[in-house]
């Protein structure tokens, strides 16, 4: 009996730490999809950010975050708890098997997988504020938002807080990781204004095409396969039948919905633009993704595919509306995260029957509100003590030789602007 | 018992699901290898096709395709059975354990494994006619491929049919998807012809190098990962000894067969060429691939790496001979996955017992001659009906601005055409 | 009991083939790394190097390498012993499961996991030789050093050999692995001498641009990902909860480590040069892998980042210094891999116990003696009979239209030198 125990742990284990790695991989996919979208002069700075944020969000969340958003889990015993950090043992590994309460799998396991969900939420911000902030202020904000917003408003929910309380239900995230990213990426685009020639005087809207589409597709793909990860391990368990069913179920509806995300927004995109736009068909299926998060277990495939069609129309309407609305978001991460986030939260209601529309709107309202205003208050302050924009003079020159002093594609940009 | 026959259950599920997440990064690895092989100004419609048929795939096996190839699977009482895409319960997944009939895995982690593999069969159709296909009739005959085309040969083999019962041998693949999927391109780039400028008027051969071959040699290395997948997982279970032991002898051959394909292919494009030629290494790292794929459990390593090796060698005297024969497959799709495909359904014989001659020329002849028929049948129609060749002139500008409306790379390439 | 005994193997050998699945993927972010790091004009010849070193490394491992190194593995009676490559039977695969003795996961199994770290040793050697050594050159190298001297000195610590006897500890192989490739690649340079125009005639350093920085952050992140396979499975176990543990804990520090790494030397970076030097900091990330790599496990995650963290103040002062001494390495791979792998060594006398400065110094001293004088004479007898270094005129032209007969960015380059 003992052995069978420690088999299912030591499987446990091993799929938590295997979902933990292709989520670690999404940070590649953010990587690949932001620098492809965004100008060559800016590309290294963005790679600059978003190796940086992923490793800034790894360290303040072992140090405070984790401990402020899983208080109760074995090796925190208290607030702020960095024993982690600065103790001199390995206790936080030594956990025993047997009896009913028992830990299922490794803390350690579980730290590690929802360490890399923190650097997913920060990956969003950074997109939707390229090509014109400066990269220290955006590192310093990375701080505050990995070490504190975002296990706060986590801890609500996935800690057993008021919003868990409240019947709010998110399986893997599509309010907590990527509305959440959202909302503190709005807060920070409002605080920087558009890219200078992006809207004309006249209310003209300029496309400011991104310098590399494979790349972009790369990331897309990468972001694809981590979310398999992302959803996957969200069930915590995978060492019997009904678990085991449950994550296939998961996989299979994340794919389809990622699937029709895709061709809905390239069918929407070739009805509304003439064309068969490639990035909006990347945007789709990142829609579908982050669609399907809230509730990736309950629906059938056919309807997961319908709740990612949804969102791969939802996310070409955004983009064209924020536009209007002249809110600059260069890779669309508001309308990919935020809105179709929303859109995911409400189509819990479609298939869970434990989801009510007060617990979904509840905690849609409060951990926007929550995120968004104290995002603005951090940007703010970052704002008025070291400055958030970048000079004209170096949002012209580009962003890469001013803050990193070296250029991404020296031989292919050679004599051009 | 039952708490370890829930343990062996959910240790194969979890293998079949990572297995088929990596087949489903394999079409990052078709999508980087052809987006690294055309040229520029038709790179962002490669990488459209190619996540598009992605997509299309995984709705269309899901709504059909699965159905007719694996009838007899436990959610599919008869065909057509769309109730997995609008059925309103999740019983697809409530699996009962116990008896020696029980399924020994989840039924939807098969469903998300073979799924992804129909996917690979289109994304060899996507290279070989690159550069001068419309994106929409692609797409169109994307979506028949998939959904009848390539399940009903399928089911011939994999789905307990004729071909099964006749004794062909196919392990993961080598004809039921690679060859499969070089037919159907062949027959459209018959009918498609070649690019401008490809053969000159007095029988030149022209080369049309790939702009990005970073890309080419990153989709190459996807693909060998992602095989681990592909023939690893089709071994279909790996929670006992013996099937432990094939799976490693399956990852270690499959590496071993890419291995020597590669270093073949450099070795003879050098002999022959006179240079190191990067793109025939990668095809034979391909073809190694391609080659052990029929059969990746019975040879030692030793005879894996020379079933590679051959792969390799034909793999370059094939892409020279269709460039004599005027058949233009950009990226050598049809020598990599069609002529070696069938190099390696015949390699079957040197190692497998169960194989035979009579098998395997029968499955090679009836799955060349249906998928190339039916293909052409239907690309014929495609062609009738609204076309499958851009214009001339959009030929010339590139696909990317007349299909997509973009660039692939509009800072490096301005000014050119 | 039996039965149980089954699972775990199956479990244990899984973990092995992912563990190893993912090192082999460790390629291809040295491939990306390296030619992202070089010029454009000589990138082919970079993937080219490394697609086949990678091969090369596999094949050699199998016919004589991994006899060398594991003279005590089941399939192997005498050395050498070739009956892997060229033995008509299965045997190998064969493992009785029972008895205290009995393997407890499959043979081909570790095979496929050590076979891939070869290639990882021989893959740091092609970035510190890189834009002017002769391509077939660098390729018969790698048959030496990955047939003979990386299994002679892994022979000693992993091999249960006299480095092992004498209380060296290297857990995954910061010393055997990195520091081993790094003692190959300096006695090339040395022997190669400086890219011409890196160093002026009055002491200038010129810096030379890499020409792809987001191949070289796509790169990092492979590794980095990959690295997870490189130290997680080097636990050997993971199907008891102990190796649970321990395996999630070195997944956690490895990940710490890298983070730390790549903070502190942006940070360092910023001091010294007044820029967020985007190379810099992916070379700390580097180096807070591979100083961990020595002792993953029994540090605290707050360790960790500190070995991370002294790792990434290493690399930038050892680049740094590696200039100042004219010894040219595009990459840096000298440093990240062999005086930050030294460190590494070291570092394991803070957490581990059983570690003692002496067994560190020797086997520090024996492997880096062995591996560099071995090396520099097999260099040496390579320069003597057919030259290393390509011609002043190729070296201006670039390697890729001399080697390989093609360019790596036809459509971006056009027109350049």
């Amino acid at each position: 009996m003992d052995e069978i125990r420690e088999l299912s742990y030591a499987l446990d284990t091993f799929y938590f730490l295997m979902s933990g790695a292709l989520v670690m991989w999404m940070a590649a996919g953010f990587t690949m999809l932001e620098s492809g979208l965004v100008r060559a002069k800016n590309t290294a700075e963005i790679l600059t950010k978003n190796v940086a944020l992923y490793s800034i969000a790894c360290l303040m969340y072992m140090i405070i975050g984790y401990n402020i958003m899983y208080p109760e889990a074995a090796f925190n015993s208290f607030f702020p708890h960095i024993s982690l950090l600065l103790g001199g043992d390995n206790t936080v590994a030594e956990v025993v098997v047997g009896g009913d309460d028992a830990s299922y799998y490794s803390n350690l396991s579980d730290f590690f997988f929802q360490v890399v969900f923190v650097a997913t939420a920060m990956s969003i911000v950074s997109g939707a504020v390229a090509e014109r902030m400066k990269l220290w202020a955006f590192l310093l904000f990375a701080v505050v938002f990995t070490g504190v917003i975002y296990p706060l408003q986590g801890y609500w929910t996935w800690g057993e807080g008021f919003l868990d309380e409240l019947g709010f239900l998110d399986f893997a995230g599509s309010g907590i990781v990527h509305m959440a990213g959202a909302s503190a990426a709005l807060a920070g685009v409002l605080l920087l204004g558009p890219r200078k020639g992006k809207y004309g005087p006249k209310g003209q809207i300029n496309p400011i095409p991104g310098a590399n589409m494979p790349l972009a597709a790369l990331g897309t793909l990468i972001l694809w396969l981590g979310w398999f990860g992302f959803n996957g391990g969200s069930e915590l368990k995978i060492s019997d039948v009904e678990s085991a069913n449950n994550v296939a179920m998961v996989f299979v509806n994340t794919n389809m919905s990622a699937a029709a995300g895709l061709v809905t927004a390239l069918v929407v995109a070739r009805i509304l633009f003439g064309k068969a736009d490639l990035t909006m068909a990347l945007n789709g299926a990142l829609a579908g993704l982050v669609a399907i998060t809230a509730e990736p277990l309950t629906p059938t495939p056919g309807l997961a595919a319908m709740v990612g069609a949804v969102g791969g129309l939802i996310v070409v309407l955004s983009i064209v509306t924020f536009d209007k609305l002249r809110i600059d978001d260069p890779v669309g991460a508001i309308s990919v995260h935020g809105v179709v986030g929303i859109w995911g939260l409400f189509a819990v209601l479609f298939s869970n029957p434990d989801a009510t529309w007060m617990g979904q709107l509840t905690g849609i309202g409060v951990i926007f509100g929550f995120v968004f205003f104290s995002s603005f208050l951090i940007w703010g302050l970052i704002k008025g003590i070291i400055g958030i924009r970048v000079s004209a003079e170096e949002e012209y020159d580009g962003l890469d030789v001013h803050e990193c002093g070296l250029e991404a594609y020296p031989d292919f940009t050679a004599g051009k602007s």
